[in-house]
């Protein structure tokens, strides 16, 4: 079986379980999700010692230290996984809940409920706790689920992977619910993306590069994530302190993450007062600054932004700033260049928080508030798969009910049209 | 300007328009579609006109009788379109509409709350009544389109645009929110499909040819409309009369259109005495009838059908009839050959019918009614831009709400994380 043929066949398997696991109770999806956690737990000296070995042949490539942390597991991390699984557990079953139920004039009983999407396909890059926490969301949906995880995490997800099906089946999750591609080779991805028949949907996690690739070349419908140039505008009325406070926040606290802000624009009429304060704020934090003209007449130890800079997802202690005239040139430049992830602004003045919340388009628009709120469990999902920057089927934190889909349950008596 | 920059600059046009339009009010959006419906109306001279031009070059080149009655205006027709447009201008607006609203421990408020989706393309075929049809619910759910019809009728559809175009700009829908492609060039769709960027779905109606084209090649996300492979069961416990009625119903009312039954299962405890019944029903309105073994045994005048029946979809007086061991094989019957559009049981056994809803995974699974009532209208919804045979993002009949996204609004006073 060459590799085209064995990924056909693990999708195959998934398509043929899931219309079991479609119809699963609650319970025994609870007990699975729960042995899965206990089972993590039991054997976490083999996914560490397969995790040393991964990190070990990272560190002889010479891979970043940041890959390197998101690659590493310790106790801590690997119990963060089964609490997951437990979270999971714990939180409502999608299946089968009402959307909506009408009757209509000729007596005809409509009712809509969730669904499974299906199968879904995930594909990751370097860290290894996706592959519990993917597997755990979709089970919990009723999903079944194709994994792909980066090369560099391949020991480490062979050994949770094998761990929690062995665990899954053996609570009654239907065999072949779970799939993990074992192979390192850059054409699995390829081999995925023309799933179409098998794959419901497919959800790219990681980075930029990973998504753009995903996008274009997939024949399964995609749900894009992740890529976030969030803007915070601080308004001519707001309160110095309060901004300063959430820019410091949006900026620093996880600068790699997509709900990060990137770039800060600021009312003129405050400039002069404001962005002294603030620019101190963050370089004392370790941001470097690139700022407009007008900003850098303002503070002029900073560095000049150019066009590249507007529209940059740095994803590290760099931030563009830029002073604009009004709301509306803030809500244009944000139109022009922002990925429609998070956009904040901070200010008293309630026709502009109004107008704000109005007319930026993007996942989840702040008055008021870090950027960083934008996320499944600061949400109270309880859970997040990755976090939707499109419009069609799920935008922003996706929870369980977004990898659900609908169907209309219609009860007559000898109704004819 | 080549093609593909025209097609370009009109995208880069209603993308434009969008974003006034997303905001536009309720008032606006509705006097428009009435200003519409009358300019359709005051103007049909000039429609019927150009139409007589579509259907004359059509008949010279020897197109079905079918596809003319698809492609041919009269009074009557142009009164509908003008009436759906009214009709749409009388629903709820979705846009606003709050889908959720949750209060966080920290104090966060969180709305969610529904937006356009953005720019739709839509690519059609014959009927000239989809552009106004399809105009209609895009501008009143607030996005922007892109439309692109068959060459048949480009002549009545450049005709029936351009008067849209015309009275819902002056009635202040934002310039450039409706747009038409002129070109009857083939090249033009390819163009359309790689409009990422521009477009933000792109729905295709018509023949299956047409829609796996548009998946297969689009970079777009695609919502896949209207294919039907439909079944109805008739249960060994079925009242006769009813199963009867609902067959002939689903069968010969409208054998062109996609909620029709194609594959007729029957529990082969009741084969020999319902099968001459319902067969004879059948003929008596003209349908061929391909049958199983076990049918011809009952029925001998039948056709012997092939597996190639079983998976097809006739949109003709056709039926592929089969005769099945008990309610399990019929559901594993549907779940091979069915495409997830509509199926029916017809049963007075309350666990099979129970069983048959959850089990049977399609947009809209029916106890004793006709697959036929799989309609936007039948269904309440007031309007239908197509039917979903996806699970992303919408299933089954799509209404206004299905052509919106939605944001979340969170509203703070400072919070940090």
């Amino acid at each position: 079986m060459n590799l085209q043929e064995e990924i056909i066949a693990k999708a195959a398997a998934a398509q043929k379980a899931e219309i079991a696991l479609a119809v699963l109770s609650t319970e025994v999806k609870n007990q699975a999700l729960l042995a899965m956690a206990e089972a993590i737990l039991n054997r976490q000296d083999v996914i560490l010692a397969e995790n040393a070995k991964d990190l070990e042949l990272a560190r002889q490539k010479g891979v970043k230290r940041s890959l390197l942390d998101r690659l590493m597991l310790n106790e801590d991390r690997i119990g963060q996984m089964a609490e997951g699984l437990r979270q999971t557990a714990a939180l409502p079953d999608p299946i089968g809940e009402g959307c909506s139920a009408t009757r209509r004039p000729n007596g005809l009983e409509i009712r809509q409920v969730r669904v499974p999407l299906g199968v879904i396909g995930i594909i990751y890059e370097a860290r290894p706790n996706v592959t519990a926490d993917a597997a755990g969301l979709c089970l919990k949906s009723g999903n079944a689920v194709l994994l792909r995880g980066g090369s560099e995490a391949i020991r480490s997800n062979v050994a949770i992977s094998s761990i929690l099906m062995k665990a899954a089946y053996k609570a009654g999750i239907p065999e072949g619910a779970l799939q993990f591609i074992e192979s390192t080779d850059r054409e699995a991805v390829q081999h995925m993306l023309r799933l179409n028949g098998y794959l419901d949907v497919i959800i790219p996690r990681g980075g930029r590069e990973l998504i753009k690739a995903v996008v274009e070349n997939s024949l399964v419908p995609v749900i894009e994530t992740g890529s976030g140039v969030c803007h915070t505008f601080v308004d001519a009325s707001a309160d110095f302190t309060m901004a300063k406070n959430i820019a410091v926040n949006a900026k620093t606290t996880r600068p790699a993450v997509c709900n990060s802000m990137e770039t800060l624009l600021v009312h003129e009429k405050i400039a002069a007062d404001f962005l002294p304060l603030v620019i101190a704020a963050l370089q004392a934090k370790g941001v470097e600054i690139r700022g407009c003209e007008k900003t850098r007449s303002c503070c002029p130890d900073v560095l000049a932004a150019t066009e590249a800079d507007w529209a940059a997802e740095y994803g590290d202690l760099i931030l563009a700033v830029k002073v604009v005239g009004d709301i509306d040139e803030a809500i244009a430049h944000i139109a022009r260049y922002n990925t429609k992830h998070s956009e904040a602004i901070v200010t008293r003045d309630y026709d502009n928080a109004r107008k704000f919340q109005r007319y930026v388009d993007a996942a989840a628009v702040y008055v008021n508030a870090s950027t960083r709120f934008t996320d499944g469990f600061e949400f109270g999902f309880g859970a997040e798969i990755g976090i939707s920057t499109q419009k069609l089927h799920a935008r922003g934190p996706m929870g369980l009910p977004e990898l659900t889909s609908t169907k209309y349950l219609i009860c007559g008596e000898g109704q004819v049209r």
